[in-house]
């Protein structure tokens, strides 16, 4: 009862005897063939969520038919408020209760939120059984589902308890974007637009090209989008798989965005919305230390408008410039005094440490662009 | 104010980039020395519990004086039933509270539960953040301290949740040794035993000519003793770090030791003991498959009473050898139908699997002889 799959690219994650494929097409959850050299053990288990679940859950069991002596099936609550250890707690049981031995091989099936509390859950049971991720937003299969950062949130902080725990393999199914919002869409070109300006001018370029194409979901420029943004993200990862210095350019817009994202409160604004108008911030503040010209920030805003994503932070939302350093300064990536921020200078990133002042008066244009 | 230290030994754990040293000696903890080259971070958390803390913590912390610019104290409840995910918590809150950076050092200063959970959290908080192992009982610094296995326990069973994590450093003060209940050092004396007939008889033969002046605590026996076991983990586990099989050797006498511990309920028997008695049924199993001649097990069960372990399971305790085999089949280290055992020829050990009859001959045996 399986389709016929189309594998239009494949990135590979280089990481010595933990290396693995990261597959791009379409049809490729729902074919067998998908699974086909993937380690065969007694028992599995599919974890998905309540949307995903109904959507593409049975698609999913029918391509494993016969793979597994059993195969387990857990449906976790939807949304990022459901990534705590509870959550977690839920995924264990699944485990241990038909008593999963430490060949167990898990399926995680969704976006990011499952991604990140699934791998995690793989990376600690019986001290780590086999994953393989199944990407189902856009957000997921250019930057989460990539690079095995897991993690759960903790009261007193997002993604606080976690492991670097690499899968098997990604499959990055195309098909599955066409379910999405279109809200969930935009946060995801949000993130693939971020690996223009980290690494790579020429596919910035190719994006402003093929913007209304993507958010038309045309596959074959999704396909392009989601293949340049994992051999972006996995030539990265491949250097520096535990984000000792080189990683950290990832969060090109993610020191601003963080700051709205709690500003706002958790939820208001998605994540990729947030970084979106972070980037704009982050490329402004770049222009202001002289990196790169005025040029360049317009032509990102532009893009991040086309995408459906916000580039500005009405004053009217009640978050002040004030209000989001302090928001910085309590967040991981700060050092005391000074702040860290990825900077772009047009070619490539750099983490820098910058003080207060530049960084408020950014915040303050762009809120007054807003105004 | 700390004490000038003796290094007796130093063994090396040979794990590539992981790789690290365990330092065997006396006044270890409490001398500044032993940390000299470590990172330096701004924050860094003693994990210790109720019984250890008040014996040691204040010689570690005159140790670090200066070392960091704060030094945060955590005293865990004593015992194996806090091995727990709410303990661990309690790790978790102790460095999100003052906001701890992925740089804090963590030391765990105690017996195999605090070094198991404290290393978990260093797993697992922020993704990892770098641990240093000063194990004060002899089973942590002869087994658990060494090899990065971390884990908590869960309801459903023992270990079950956990990492792959290793310490910067392992730190073996002999003179810790001092306050420890005599039934410990039995205890641990049993995992000492376990490297004789698994790896090394002539270490075997150096117990049996030094068990009296272990039992007594002789700084130079015990401390010989320390850096053998040491070595051959350290050996075995450089081969064979996540256990894909070589490692699985190191379980010698488990398989019947964790059976004991499940039937007669956890707390009745320390590990120590039922692995004690565990090696003496599984050297009858060795015997009896025709691997080793009743010498050895003779040899071993001596060797045992003389560390003041149990190596007779009497009836009167009310477990059953089918009870026992039961409790077998449903521990991680069985495959469907047969059991696997650690077995031992007299040079090495292997793992193999075995039928429930001969496993069942063995327990009545060692019934018989405590009747
Ligand atoms: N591990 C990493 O490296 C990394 C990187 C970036 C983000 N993240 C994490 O990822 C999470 C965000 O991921 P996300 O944006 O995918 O959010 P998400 O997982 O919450 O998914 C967004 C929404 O879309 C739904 N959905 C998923 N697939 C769908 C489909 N095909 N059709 C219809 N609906 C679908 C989900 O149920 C959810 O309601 C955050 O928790 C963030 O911390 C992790
Ligand atoms: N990680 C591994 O590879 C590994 C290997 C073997 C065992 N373990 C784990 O180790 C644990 C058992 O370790 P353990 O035997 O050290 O038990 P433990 O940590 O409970 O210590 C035993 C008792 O001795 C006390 N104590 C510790 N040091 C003392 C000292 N110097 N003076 C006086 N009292 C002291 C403790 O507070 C405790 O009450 C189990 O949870 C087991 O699963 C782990
Ligand atoms: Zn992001
Ligand atoms: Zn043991």
């Amino acid at each position: 009862m399986t389709s016929p799959s189309k594998i239009l690219a494949t990135c590979r994650v280089a990481l010595a005897d933990r290396s693995y494929d990261v597959r791009i097409g379409q049809g490729l959850l729902g074919d067998a063939a998908s699974y086909f050299d993937l380690p065969r053990s007694r028992q599995a288990l599919i974890v998905t969520n309540t949307t995903v679940g109904p959507l593409y859950g049975a698609a999913l069991k029918a391509a494993l038919a016969g793979r597994h002596d059993t195969l387990h099936y857990l449906e976790l609550p939807d949304g990022e408020a459901y990534k705590t250890s509870e959550t977690l707690g839920l995924i264990y049981d699944a485990l241990l209760r038909p008593a999963c031995d430490r060949k167990t091989l898990i399926y995680a099936l969704g976006g990011g939120v499952v991604g990140d509390v699934a791998g995690y859950a793989a990376a600690t049971y019986m001290r780590g059984v086999p994953f393989v991720q199944i990407p189902t937003t856009l957000l997921a299969q250019v930057d989460s589902s990539v690079g095995g950062k897991t993690a759960i949130n903790h009261p007193l902080g997002k993604n606080m308890i976690g492991a670097f725990y690499q899968p098997l393999r990604v499959l990055c199914d195309l098909d599955a974007l066409k379910t999405l919002a279109p809200r969930e869409l935009s946060a995801g070109l949000a993130e693939v637009i971020k690996y223009g300006p980290i690494a790579d001018m020429a596919f910035l370029a190719w994006l402003e090209e093929h913007m209304d194409a993507l958010v038309a979901r045309d596959p074959a420029a999704l396909a392009y989008a989601v293949e340049r943004s994992c051999a972006i993200k996995a030539d990265v990862v491949g250097q520096d798989e535990r984000e000792s210095a080189l990683r950290a350019i990832l969060n090109f817009g993610h020191t601003f965005g963080h700051a709205i994202e709690a500003g706002l409160g958790y939820g208001q604004w998605l994540h990729g919305e947030a970084v979106g108008c972070g980037m704009i911030m982050a490329a402004h503040l770049s222009q202001r230390l002289g990196l790169i010209d005025a040029g360049l920030v317009d032509r990102l805003t532009r893009l991040c408008q086309r995408a459906g994503l916000p580039v500005t932070l009405s004053p009217a939302l009640g978050l002040t410039p004030e209000r989001m350093v302090e928001l910085m300064q309590v967040d991981k990536k700060t050092e005391a005094g000074r702040l860290n921020f990825v900077l772009v200078d047009g070619h490539k990133a750099r983490v820098q440490a910058v003080d207060a002042d530049p960084v408020l008066d950014v915040i303050r244009t762009c809120q007054a662009q807003a105004a």
